[in-house]
């Protein structure tokens, strides 16, 4: 197979927050969160390489507000752009309150995953074939993350950075 | 207390890499890495802050090198620079295969933290004073990073950005 | 609110069954599996509820199949019935082995869950309102697993059963 | 060796309630003990087959009564009936608060299991001596908990299950 | 209740081992079994003094015998002694492999514990009446293993303990 | 490699006790400790071995200050000596509760290992060089406790316990 549709890798995960989960002031811990997401995005990124896959990388993340000792968490994780062996993978992170019926978006997230065969070695993925207006917005977006992912790994350098200077630019003149 | 030193909050963790640690190809799955790498952080924010922490961001990280079950994982992390509320803790990754006698720089990553008082408020800290080269240059550079980080969390716009901006500028030069 | 769809409170969770879920064979272990589709069947008791809820009981579940490490288990749950204070769930689960591309409808479960408040009274719920034929074929069907439920533990006698003794009338008449 | 007593599978399994194991109201959740009564029936129908053994499927279980926090559960598990490749476990759960003295009877439940080889095939168990009134009584009702379990499995016409229709008969004639 | 037998302390408790409680070997570890037979003997201090209890201390503990991955550690607890306020518990672990039918004496342990009311203040056990030769020969025995272990706490001079000095005369004459 | 350095095994392992470690007055449980210690030690005695080992033994550890719910538990541990093909290790365990800033000493212990080659056969260590004067008392007690070990583990008996009899005669004497 050559290609496949981005809306193939949807992906929802849900997980009540238990007392293991959190710290003292019974909020969700960081480091946890993070990695409920990387488990979310695996499943994402393997349905759409049918493949084995391991973390490449995380982009920024930040966590702006406190979720709770059980409330639920839902991630949603939908492969983006494949590369060449690789995957993006986006998740969007909901926290429930059910009982008191809040709902906040809780966390924005770009996971980065490489597909490899049985003996570990990298192999090629299926293209991704971008649907809806959204998931053309980041498809195409997916080359300035996938640049400024390369600096901050120390793998390109800001002056071969095509997309990202092409912002620069209009940065610079603002 | 109005200022700590940074060697103050210098904190090892070692962990050791088991089965469900792991994925089926028996690699420590890079979620795991970073929940640990978050308790690690959290603990030195904790020395420098001496109040209750939270995770607030993860800079991007990278996973280069795969960890197998077995390894030594050892994370180093260290205060680099303090803010009106909030650290930013910076962290070497280690994974050391003892009996074969290899050992890798495996990841680094920058994580901040905000302190609160117990009714979850944010509150002061201390200010960080860097001693060696090297904490100088990680704490000068601390500003070009939280203005990215600012910038990715959609709290800063791309031209309130002048640290960067002086960065870009030397880069559209090139 | 005293009624809601049964669409409101369908939820999905994926799991990635990792080394601890298993037994020395490497397949998915049994009560693990219970464990899971206990959380998924009480998030989605909590959405038609917007309440705490306790589990009251898991029906008959058989296990057909062997589901190995590495593989997905997706847990799709969606309240049947509301009594008074209590919902019936049911539980599809499925096994995928994403990398090989098979995907088995692995078990079928129903559990119930009692609505309670923060001193763990028991509250009444609102009525569940089925829409499509699948949700009116188990919203009605509902009767009868609730009767055998209560027969099971010991908490009605068979002669009063009145939608089993219908359906045992036509076993005997065959 | 064909045939083995009831006791020789008896089993104990003593297990504290920590806070993980526990919901928001601080509640041992249903779901973490039918993962326990799993493991401790397994252990006894082990003993029973000398194999390793597969859970094939849990009978009805209600919970009736919370288990606190810090609450010991004591699970027995028995064999009691063989079947050719299969046996039926019962269990029986106490709840103790130990400081406080109290202890209750807390749940009931039978789980089968399938006895297979290292191949994962399926391979013959010894048969079952009931020794005990109890056992010998436990041991003649297996047959209508057995019809029952296949029905609800879809794997037997209720016409063709002759125990349980001697039983319906009786019901439909009160 | 000023006086308890030693058999109403007696618990068992079943663990079956998993992949994540052994090393690269798939031997069980042996610090996993030290936390097993923590929360055992915890509860057999329990069952004697109807308190909270906090683990005081461990005596020495050997590992003669490697535990493999899917055997069933049983672990038979009962309080041999009680003093003022603390109560000195003995261990004995078995490890079976029940599908090749082996079962080795893994392990003897002894664990003291202190009896706390709800404030963490320590509070008078009920004294412990031994019945069998066994109980009566550990309990005598009891007295010299304290003194061992308040010298090895540093909290008793050798030249105090009058117990083991009875004994190091004899061995001293040898 | 013939020997090697104390320092060399120096290994620091940093724990935030979580609410799963704690029992119901929110302290640390005794076992989940001695299996972070067995951990810390192992990683330790590795360093010194450059092979896998398993815990051979672990000497009287007694526990003196209750810790808290999200305490920091810092444990050091380093190689003390080796014998033909174990070592044995010292641990000393700091609890501190960063926010109020205490810091106390909890515990200290031994704990010994056995290096074994991948088919779990014992193989000969690197011998032990101290270099301080602490390293050296260690060292030379090492002996004595090594003795105790054996005599308690019913490995040797009193009378052939050359370094302890030194010790008893002084105690006698006194």
């Amino acid at each position: 197979m050559t290609q496949k549709f981005a809306h193939e890798s949807f992906t929802v995960m849900n997980e009540l927050v238990l007392p293991n989960d959190t710290n003292t002031l019974n909020n969700l811990m960081g480091g946890r969160l993070l990695h409920w997401m990387d488990i979310a995005a695996a499943i994402s990124a393997q349905k759409h390489c049918n493949r084995i896959v391991v973390t490449a990388s995380v982009d920024n993340v930040s966590f702006k507000h406190p979720v709770k000792l059980g409330d639920v968490i839902s991630i949603e994780a939908k492969v983006t752009r494949a590369f060449n062996t690789s995957v993006e993978v986006r998740l969007v992170v909901w926290a429930q309150n059910i009982p008191s019926g809040t709902k906040i978006r809780s966390n924005e997230a770009f996971y980065t995953f490489v597909a490899i065969d049985q003996n570990g070695r990298t192999i090629t993925v299926p293209q991704l074939v971008p649907e809806t207006d959204d998931e053309k917005k980041l498809y195409n977006e997916a080359l300035q993350r996938r640049e400024l992912r390369l600096i901050l790994a120390g793998k390109l350098k800001p002056k071969d950075a095509k997309e990202l200077q092409q912002l620069f630019k209009e940065v610079v003149k603002d």
